[in-house]
């Protein structure tokens, strides 16, 4: 009966394309799905791509494993996610796996997995990025849980994930529920992209005057230079994209209402708990909801704009490229501090370059970019901000003046820039020398009795206030 | 033995100041402590200042209660209060009602007036502020719980509670969370209003090069305006003081590393929640957040600024004047949306009016400015939004070039204005006709068939992207 070396229950369009993915790289597979229509199904259609084995009742799904088993889960997030768990989980046996492929909030892997191992079973969150093509040609996969069930996992894993340069997209990265965190974060990191070219669409578009045929071609040719990313060339197909039904602009008639899943909101809660400024993820995830309120922008309409709406400087396009550039930098940077900041606080020792490396194919955010993060990790495993290697601090130098004259630009035409201005706010903040956070600390003091450091000596200091104004130890 | 109105247990600085107003009022209130000295120093140092019936034994302080009994418990947030109410809920009899009057997380306060209701014991989760000078002299306070519970509650809270124009500022704002929900997000305004006030000392110290003092006679200025408040009051008196060790402004020698506690995070986690965007308090929390990054910042101080870092224009401060009115109108603003969406998710019918009313004495954020917010919700009780009002609009409207010029300056120079940035950006981002969120729309069904819907028919569609690009219904 153990004639499958992995199984896969849940067999929607990502749990399929998994299953196709790893059959196609020669691994027998067994298919299950609570409806076996779908099963059935999958194996009419792809049954001649390899070695299916279909079952109908969990039983014989389990039966069909090789031991240690392992059966990969592709369901939806949350009380889902728990329900096959629970359906699987009595018919394992100790030192089988079961990996949760979906996109589960960490805290619930970590939940998971403590349990399962209470049961002797191994339970790997293991993010998968890439989408449903991902899933069949190859995604980035980020699997969490602990190493001995990654000795047995991850040649699969590795042997269906996407590769880059002979280096698989899939690496260990770390206990419990490291997979899943890193994956929130990704997804993240991707909100925080998908808004900065959304701002240099609307600038482009509204300050330059430019059309989306022509913006196509701008990030056409960005997408020769050091932006090239998947993210950038699917920018410009789809500007360039004429709807049939009206032959207008594919852009100007879809709806320009964001919507949202939950990994972007997730991120920014998660980097409040732990004390990261992720401000590129928190704009991105609030623009969208901005664009969804319907009833505010509509009663907003009339509201007072500048007089000005139009930039007459030829180059515009180039300083946009730069905003974006520096922008990107920071929004990365930011993330990838979230990273080593959970690491940090659950001790899962993360290599945060291996995450680099492993987004450089199969994920939505893949891109050259993301080799030059490698290599900054890889001068300095241990730097507390990508900002200052060398690389970024100089293509930040070499943006600074441009990125400054294209917010600035924004604000005096009424364009909406976030994204643009928090990176550079964060930016600006990093490298002052001073910040008026001694004001707040002076004003909570006064206000709250929560007392101050001072930069000349140790110790917390409370100033009476109400009384003399002298200063007393706290 | 029943002899006091109310009892107070929990007799920090915070407790100790509530029992003294309350006697102070005329009413008898039991007071107890963990450690009994803190009872007995509070009867020998006050207790000329009304009628305190002091009890070492819970049982004592419970018997002395007049029925149904009013037990007041400040301790701190979480497990404390949790412990204090198994305490006492087994020494109470239906109708008796428990206040909790700490900074609880409103989720915990749902879960604790279910429990307790269980049992028949009302629970008010009821927040105040004002800090310990506002407890003592008059804090606004907003109770949650039930209406029946308010009736014996609330004549003694107004009591106690400041007083502006003869309405007392305490209301009861909805049922269970809704009190501290309410408080929550005034706290996460006064980070925003915080943070705004701190973008403009840093813009008049480094773009327009005035003195700590000569910006104190700026924000004293300020304060016989619109802006007229105790945060702006305060501001000035910090930045006037002289530090007497070194003889320096006191701002320049307090450790500019803002701290926080909390609730200005749960009110950005909790607006995520909602889908309320908040970015002038998100970007509050990040702002103190980054202060707090010291390495970071070590790491950042050679990374390359702007060749220019002062601006020469005269009426820079008048500007910075107007880009703080407007920011602030909209960090108030969604704040006041984040209420609107909470009471409704919650079913809490809370009235966002009369919010602003029991704010405008008592707490820190109190102000001129919150009358007009009153005003706002009388003329238009459902509004969506608070930048519609005829007088916020107009003011926005007379603020915006310069507010545009403001967030324009600092960009170029170099000194980060995230909260002023990110208000311009949410104003822009509300009166535009078009957002790009369509293109974001369009990538998300490229890589992810998400699907959009479109401007001109119902439904939502899918583009075969990989296929021949023609549209399909979702």
């Amino acid at each position: 009966m153990d004639e499958a070396r992995i199984g896969v229950t849940g067999l929607a369009v990502m749990g399929r394309n998994l299953a196709r993915n790893l059959a196609r790289h020669g691994h027998a597979v067994a298919v299950h799905n609570r409806t076996p229509s779908r099963t059935e199904a999958l194996v009419r259609e792809f049954g001649d791509e390899g070695v299916f084995v279909p079952a109908e009742r969990p039983e014989d799904f389990v039966a069909s494993l090789e031991r240690p088993r392992r059966l990969v889960i592709m369901v939806k997030a949350g009380a889902p996610t728990d329900a096959v768990i629970e359906e699987f989980a009595p018919l394992l046996e100790p030192g089988d796996m079961i990996v949760d492929g979906g996109n589960a909030h960490f805290a619930d892997t970590r939940r998971r997995e403590a349990a399962l191992r209470e049961r002797g079973l191994h339970f790997v969150g293991a993010g998968i990025s890439g989408g449903e093509e991902g899933a069949l040609h190859g995604p980035s996969i980020m699997p969490g849980g602990s190493a001995e069930s990654y000795e047995a996992l991850g040649p699969l894993l590795e042997d269906i994930a996407a590769d880059v340069d002979g280096t698989p997209c899939c690496v260990h990265v770390g206990p419990d529920g490291a997979g899943h965190f890193v994956k929130m974060v990704h997804n993240g990191i991707e909100y925080a992209d998908m808004q900065l070219i959304a701002e240099s669409y609307d600038l482009l578009r509204h300050a330059a005057g430019l059309s989306p045929a022509e913006i196509a071609e701008v990030f056409r040719t960005w997408n020769t230079g050091r932006l090239e990313s998947y993210l950038i060339e699917i920018t410009a197909e789809v500007l360039a994209h004429t709807d049939a039904a009206t032959g207008r602009p594919f852009v100007d008639v879809v709806l320009d209402q964001a919507e949202q899943k939950g990994t972007g909101r997730w991120t920014v809660q998660t980097a409040l708990d732990l004390g990261v400024p992720v401000g590129g993820i928190a704009e991105a995830v609030f623009a969208r909801s901005v664009s969804g309120h319907a009833a505010l922008r509509e009663a907003a309409q009339g509201l007072p704009g500048p007089a000005r709406s139009r930039v007459k400087e030829s180059g515009f396009a180039d300083a946009v490229e730069k905003a974006l550039y520096a922008s990107k930098i920071v929004a990365y940077a930011q993330g990838f501090h979230q990273i080593q900041a959970g690491s940090a606080e659950y001790g899962w020792d993360i290599d945060p370059g291996a995450m680099a490396t492993i987004w450089r194919g199969g994920c939505i955010i893949r891109a050259r970019f993301l080799d030059r993060i490698r290599a900054a990790y890889e001068a300095d495993p241990r730097t507390p901000t990508l900002l200052t290697d060398d690389h970024f601090a100089e293509a930040l130098g070499g943006a600074q003046d441009a990125w400054r004259e294209v917010v600035a630009t924004a604000a005096r035409l009424g364009i909406p820039a976030p994204g643009f201005s928090t990176a550079l706010s964060y930016y600006d903040s990093l490298r002052a020398e001073r910040l008026p956070a001694a004001l707040t600390q002076g004003q909570r003091d006064f206000f709250g009795a929560h007392t101050y450091r001072r930069t000349d000596r140790d110790g917390s200091f409370h100033t009476l206030w109400g009384g003399d104004r002298s200063e007393t130890p706290a």
